[in-house]
């Protein structure tokens, strides 16, 4: 299949164009360099070294012996959409082009207004260019389980039949997101759900949970070809950071009381699902849902696993600077993609032992930019580092 | 009250100033002209002859014998809107500065785009400058009934106890948007309601059905004083194209079926629920949410109602531009309002009657821009006239 991925150059996206290329698909997309220049606003860049998107051309060449389509453009100009699209002539579009920090998005109004602008016209963009010239393409569109945010009841997987007053409907699930980033998630879900029941477009809506690793398989990237990992608050996740902080010997920092419960998967899953969904798409008109993680943990759980691995490092909370809750019920479903044949590959432990060992050779660089592990957002809209609870 | 009006110059917002005025508080507002500049693009005008800005400020002055603070500028600039809320210190704020079209909203990705950008933005600084200059201010949203949609369920007023698999939390009620205009709304609230739990805001989101007259009172406004009326096929409600037609000889277009069911209710009762609205502030951190109408009609009863009042006119059924159903339940709750104080002041027929008195010295102002009447905006994304159902 011909698959183009708005926001190939982030971490997920250039690991998927890699997965897809190998599972034999033709693959091609598009990036704004979004991603990397928000890390850079952030003082930080990716622990593990990455090219600009001409050398990762290059090097793509080299490894597979093909070119791969790579437009440097960004799909909230319209204009710049239409055309790779139509240069390209996909299948399926991936599309996973949106600004992912819930902190980045809570910064100020004008990092809120951005992440809105950002997220909501490319999908927005991404709609009427199918409406009008590839109405039969799958949309896999990347959203997130935060929009469910924490609710005290189980999460279906989007949608769900609801019951009211002695009459039923089909409606989507319920959101809360918890950051402006989240919000817009949950912007694109109605967006997109209309879309579908309006003009017949399919899509597939991922709710997925916090993605960890540094592989798509046994073997680390080839030369030149590794994705990007970001540690710093606002762009690293709770695992990433973790790694970077025991490579470095820092305290490991969950925020709050680190009860806080998330269902997480390892970039390999990731792509393994994302193929499953490619190659399964939904009904001309549907609108599908698929809640996409291994397993629900809580972020202590995380700490410990890299202090197991790691050995000979401290956990040390740090006060939380979200507004979230920290103790709380957690019970979402996750069945469609088992039943499209999901197999989870590795454990945590092992993974988390391959990050390890991948960002072992990179310690210079984390330590160079060892101040942006300490976040300094917080959701009240002051700008303080955070310090440690058993300082406060 | 100092109660600050964020699109003041629109239709409603208008309307309110001299509402609010009468009923002693201090009125200012801001305003870009987003309305005007939309209705010229769609190449008409207010039926009803209009002031610019400043025209206003002196009619204003002459009726009022103070004067009013309106500033010229766009709330998705944040300077623009801290400036004028730090100059006027407000102890309410009304927000109404939305772009109100769902046609305007769907005629192509460009306008989509505008209408979240002007919608979501706006409303993003609103709650940014509220968090760091003005906590305790209640913002009084408008959004609309039409966030709903026409689900096969009871409607609550926008949050409810939810039951699912035997365990119990509060939620936001599912949305089922119609159109991008519409689906900003339900941005809005989600974006809304998060403010509040996060910050400790305090909001009231209205959840308002068709507003519909040419009054605030029993008398017309005062010479100059005048709030707009549109009746193209893109910024006027189908009341008001009724009206249109029927003073110029038109057949009166109802969009398909004519089944259609929704929530009306007169201007005088939507300025009499906003002042209710005003007069009683929900608690810190509380987000409430009140469904704004007077009572549920279908689109037939209100043409026939035009055609009692006027006599002497056809209705003849177009064909529907709008992707939506035509026959569905429709139920929603409208209690709060009622618990507030709200007492319903005309029936729908005397307040008919009143428009049409009001209208029909500017017949010539409809004449003049007869062809703005019959939509050509389709929500399958062609532009072409629609024809009447009869000739199809």
């Amino acid at each position: 299949m011909r698959v183009f991925i708005a926001g190939i150059d982030g971490y997920l996206g250039w690991a998927l164009a890699q997965y897809l290329t190998e599972a034999g698909h033709m693959v091609g997309g598009i990036d704004s360099s979004c991603r990397r220049v928000c890390v850079s606003e952030m003082d930080s860049h990716s622990a593990i070294p990455i090219g600009n998107m001409s050398e990762r051309e290059t090097d793509f060449y080299t490894e597979y012996g093909f070119p791969i389509f790579l437009e440097h453009g960004n799909i909230i100009v319209y204009r710049a959409l239409e055309r790779a699209l139509q240069l390209f002539l996909p299948d399926v579009i991936v599309h996973l082009a949106e600004m992912p920090s819930a902190p980045y998005s809570m910064i100020s109004a004008e990092r809120a207004a951005f992440t809105h602008t950002n997220n909501l016209i490319g999908t927005l963009n991404m709609l009427f260019i199918m409406r009008d010239h590839f109405p039969n393409v799958h949309l896999v569109k990347l959203g997130t389980m935060g929009e469910y945010g924490t609710p005290n009841i189980d999460i279906p997987e989007g949608e769900f039949d609801l019951e009211y007053r002695g009459r039923r409907t089909r409606a989507i699930f319920p959101r809360k997101p918890g950051s402006f980033y989240h919000a817009t998630k949950v912007h694109d879900t109605y967006n997109i759900e209309m879309a579908c029941r309006l003009w017949g477009l399919r899509s597939t809506d991922i709710m997925q949970g916090v993605v960890y690793g540094t592989r798509i398989g046994d073997k680390p990237f080839a030369p030149g070809l590794a994705t990007r990992f970001d540690f710093d608050a606002t762009f690293g996740t709770a695992i990433n950071r973790f790694c970077a902080q025991a490579i470095i010997g820092e305290p490991i920092t969950p925020y709050g009381n680190g009860h806080q419960k998330r269902g997480f998967l390892p970039l390999r899953d990731s792509m393994q699902c994302l193929r499953l969904i490619i190659e399964n798409p939904p009904a001309a008109g549907e609108y599908r849902t698929v809640n996409q993680f291994e397993d629900v943990y809580d972020i202590t759980a995380l700490a410990e696993k890299v202090q197991t691995v790691y050995g000979n490092c401290e956990i040390r909370n740090l006060v939380n600077p979200r507004m979230e809750e920290e103790d709380h019920y957690y019970n979402p479903d996750h069945q469609k993609l088992f039943d499209l044949g999901y197999k989870p590959t590795v454990d945590m432990i092992t993974e988390i032992a391959n990050m390890l060992d991948d960002l072992k050779p990179h310690k210079d660089r984390i330590l160079e930019k060892k101040h942006v592990l300490t976040p300094d957002v917080r959701w009240d809209g002051t700008k303080k580092r955070m310090e440690y609870c058993d300082e406060k």
